[in-house]
């Protein structure tokens, strides 16, 4: 912090899309010129949706100083640098790169792209860009949580020594209700998968980070428990949750419910995974436990701001998994907030995702996660799908 | 929210006070108008310290148009309708005071004053300034935890039937090293009084606000138990947090590390309490159960979205306090957020306490909770000094 | 172990009593030859009720050769070495007077009686016994529990350092329904106490026992929330719970359902009590924090077989309480039974208790805890009674 | 319970082995006629072992009237009627072959033998015994934990609707120490299998057994981390607990040290599994959660007196988990034992296992779960195998 900060350069940041992650990421914006150490003075220019009356209202809402109905006129701008990607899977990659290809800084929701072709194509217009100077991100926002941060941290220290296995879950229930309708989330051609995207995309990506291993194959099967839903009702207003309302008339389901795998790590270790929808009860159960010869971590989001840590090197009799509230200003991104025990939300971590954004383009270096990074993780979910639908025989990546 | 949102009239708004509760606050301030329905265009005028360069540091950081050395000349100002005073408990009845004859609407943070007789005169003032449409509000901003509100819904409603007993802690430990130092909090003459105002108002508060009882007498001691310390090193900087530098003087401290003491509600409640910042391991440890004679509801703030809930009219076969996350849309303050599972944080409820405070403004009622409750916690910490210091016999209130 | 185990010294045992302690004590001596490291063959000669069929079918059902309707005989046979006292707090005195003056080792239930001045005529009993040989103990089992054990160890192993706070509450709700009856526990005369007595008694044998200090004083209040009840139905059977059957008539209630106090250690420390039978939802809530200089630790006997224990002197970044799984060998007790997480349930620590009984008679040395030390207890009784009786001021003990 | 219960049949019981389950099985079979309605008079006539010495000893030590090294010589006694085999799994079939031949009862310990050869050999064997009245038992006992026995009655009673997943993992970590010695659980030719045989087999259990859904296919991995361990010392005196002494040579370990595999129910369900002894920090974590249409339930037998329960059909605003303590007399089992809250450990579900194994004696009904279904658990066990050999392909079982 510094009287100084005012003397920042400008950047210009415009988003694409203003439904859920358009709420997190508008407010995340807001924030990172005030918390930490800036970078930029943010100006947030435009907020870009397919309808201009509604996008037009959520500018409004969130903060934005337009709201357009076309994402194109947004790359053309010369006071935009950074493109904020927000929108369904389906249209990542027509976005991103021409937003790369027009020389802007670029940050994606995940899972990057609706397949693996797409994110192939979106690596290779990042690689070309990075080679201008163009920044692109893959917002992998748990990677930010702390208590993740501080598990990684761990790992990396050695203090869990050679990791061995992993077990990896994400429990949701939000489509129970046979009668939950028919949004883009479980239209293939929109989201490109179900859960297994969704979500599983979080804890392939997790695991990885936490663990330094890449996944070299996996096994695994997939499920749709509700085979027809009722099609979505026409939308009014925004729409910052995952709810929707449905009308009378029916369609297919064409993405999974849940998915359940298995695969082993570049580095020995055996990792089991399940995403699911269909776990009544669990809210955002994103729960990840790593063993390893010497220490274990586990981690539950229903309980972000807690890291329970096995240190194997205590005595027997003294020992046990202890809960770190993974709220002390060493822990990563914690000195940005508050004191010990004040704990952080869903939302803070999108401000450290923008932190480690905007800071790479400071330093001139490319962010991480990178395009590849995200590409990588798609390929774990396509071999996912190979696998479920070849007898769920073990399927490189 | 709507395209109609640029046309609310707009708030000037100015803070006093730059330290933990400036940074909490201007993160609040930042975040009212673009959360739920906003009521105000806000504007974040400035923000006062005793230093110049320190206040114009943290007025750039923490987002304010400008930062000033002197509060009183904010009082002056046209263009400045609210004061937020976020300073020590010695200086609030001043700055309230004088806000108030001056018609500007006063947000003061809590204990509302360093004693009986300032928060006496200063809820005087606000009954004065209401009648003149000028409102006021203690900001005991753990009201505004969802969990907490849904466990007061839950006795309004019925739903633990007699309330008989409520046991409240709030255990910290930021000071268990000795040499941590003698900062404003630890000298009576500051803040009134060490571990029962700052966190014991915040207990007794969260007790009878869950209840809608009032004390009606208490009975207790204090304990101090690093009598002597280093006396604080000059500041440079902001300082977000509790921490601080020692030197290499001592000094006595003046306050209570830890305060126990018990009392009845005007319902018939027998309530225990303890605020102590010396229960090792314990950062934030703000618990309260309340149990009935037909459920009970139980809160640890380290745990802040979720609420146990026993409701005692279930077959007792399958019954069993129920960890409800406080999540839900239905929850309050939780429609301005996110889905589901995805919780919030140490901050979000200071926005609620805005919104409710800014609601207040514009629909020209008095906010709740008042100068008057303000000043009723202060009478109970009174008590329980009294209490202290008479052998702890039983006090009225 | 050993073949020799069958040369081991014959001991009669005898229990008065055969209700919900019946059953468990019953549990322990048909177990206590067989695990660990016998010191005695233990007949159980005989089992004495006040109804000679209902004490005859016990005997059978919990395998004891005899049942008797007259204690006094069983003092008179040369086949009985041990008298187990199990009934209620009236007649704790008679029984344990009059079998140690016959020479019977004597353990005994908690409270050690009714009042104080019994207390002291058995604890006289036991000094001149003793002198004799012949050994007491008052039966507070929750010593026994390992992870109470541990606890105590870590404090004495100095790893809490000075041990300043202490928080103790015992939670049940067995009679939140008004209709349950007013069995004898309900009733001043037969049992001396309600909660406080029952299960504060438990709560501050365990304070003093962890931490190593005693009571100096105490400032305390009563409740009574239901103050009439049904009378209890002739009752037919045995009864192993705490369960009964309510008749049409109603009495008064002479006896607390909370006591709510707090005192000072010989050692400094602050503690805190709650005992309460009021708690709705909490079944045997016994829980117990210490916070000392160093560290802290945490029980709850709902959870008996974890112990949580916060080392202070970890780095702060990767700290919190552990959750120590009671169950490895080295924790007291445990290598008794089962390997490490293969957890303990209510009864065996009555395993533990009767093994320190039969070893310190082995070793002609006077077990733990003596009956001096229910009398001590049952002086912290009385004096929170006074207290609360006497506008809560604190009291001397 | 009555005065009658001295005219109950004498059961002449004689168990083979006298290590972990040794000790567990005795201190069973010493209660359970004291306990609930006990149907026998049970006279524990015998215990035998491979050692003469070492089998007296522990036949003293565990409360039988005699040891003896000859199994077979048990089988030829008149005053023997039942046979409890508590031995490595490479000699149950032909123990329990021989003793149903010989018309005796028998309980064998799980898993049932040590492939499915065996397996099926010993469930003709018990077929062809039942024709004549003579019953066998296959002893999984987690089936007895009240808990677990809830959470099928809430599936019974349809309170999870259609049953959908399952997630179970039992995670132990007594082999981490690549010091630990090559006992014989893990040598394949003594124990047939490693973790995915001894812990593997009862989560398939408890999973099947609550769902009422039997595995129709399954794919699955396994891994052995640590492949040489040091050879076991010759081993002096009884070893109630699973550890052991290492010699100076090395051997092979021969069996998995975790295994993982997911698979379907017959009633739709997708189960997966893990069962690992390498789980760093997790002493006997048997967990298995299931979700349903309408609830979902979750136990973790380190918090062995708990069932979380969701109630799906309960307002959202209001609903989570709740934790049931299963120590309420309607829960299974517990009327045997003690009050609400009063908790049971590892051997009282055993206990529950002989009432069940002794009742179906007295009641000429064949008792559950059978051999026939631990034949089916050992047909899960190979599929498991057989995946995992064959690149994890879904094996039908």
């Amino acid at each position: 912090m510094s009287a100084d900060q005012n003397a920042l350069p400008e950047l210009g940041v415009a988003v694409v899309g203003h439904s859920f992650m358009g709420a997190v990421h508008s407010h995340a914006w807001r924030s990172v010129d005030h918390v930490g150490t800036p970078r930029f003075r943010t100006r947030r220019v435009a907020l870009a949706g397919r309808d201009a009356a509604r996008a037009q209202a959520a500018a409004v809402q969130f903060g934005w100083e337009e709201g357009v109905d076309d994402w194109r006129s947004l790359i053309e701008r010369d006071d935009v640098q950074v493109i904020d990607i927000l929108t369904p899977g389906d249209s990542h990659a027509e976005i991103a790169v021409a937003a790369l290809e027009a020389g802007k800084h670029v940050i994606c929701e995940k899972p990057l792209a609706k397949d693996v072709a797409e994110a192939r194509r979106m690596t290779e217009a990042a690689q070309a860009a990075a080679a201008k100077g163009v920044r692109s991100m893959v917002a992998f926002n748990y990677r930010q949580v702390p208590a993740i941060g501080l598990a990684k941290q761990l790992v990396d220290a050695g203090r869990l020594g050679e990791v061995r296995q992993v077990r990896a879950v994400y429990l949701q229930d939000w489509i129970v209700d046979p009668d939950f309708p028919l949004t883009w989330r479980l239209q293939k051609d929109r989201s490109g998968a179900g859960a297994l995207g969704d979500i599983g995309s979080h804890i392939i990506d997790a695991a990885q980070f936490i663990t330094g291993q890449r996944l070299t194959g996996v096994s695994g099967t997939v499920e749709t428990f509700v085979k027809r839903r009722p099609l979505e009702a026409t939308r009014t207003g925004a729409n910052t949750g995952l709810g929707a309302e449905a009308s009378s008339e029916y369609g297919d389901v064409t993405v999974d419910d849940a998915a359940v795998f298995f695969g082993r790590g570049d580095g020995g270790a055996l990792m089991t995974f399940e995403a699911t929808r269909m776990a009544l009860g669990r809210k955002n159960g994103m729960r990840i436990e790593v063993n390893g010869s010497k220490g274990s971590v586990a981690f539950d989001f229903e309980s972000m701001n807690e890291l329970h840590f096995f240190d194997g090197t205590l005595p027997a009799a003294e020992n046990g998994f202890r809960r770190i509230l993974a709220t002390e200003p060493e822990h990563p991104g914690v000195s940005n907030w508050w004191p010990a025990g004040h704990g952080l939300g869903y939302d803070h971590p999108f401000v450290h995702e923008l932190q480690e954004f905007l800071g790479a383009i400071a330093d001139e270096r490319d962010p991480s996660p990178s395009f590849a990074d995200g590409l990588q993780v798609q390929q774990v979910l396509e071999a996912v799908q190979r696998s479920a639908e070849n007898d769920s025989a073990y399927t490189q990546i």
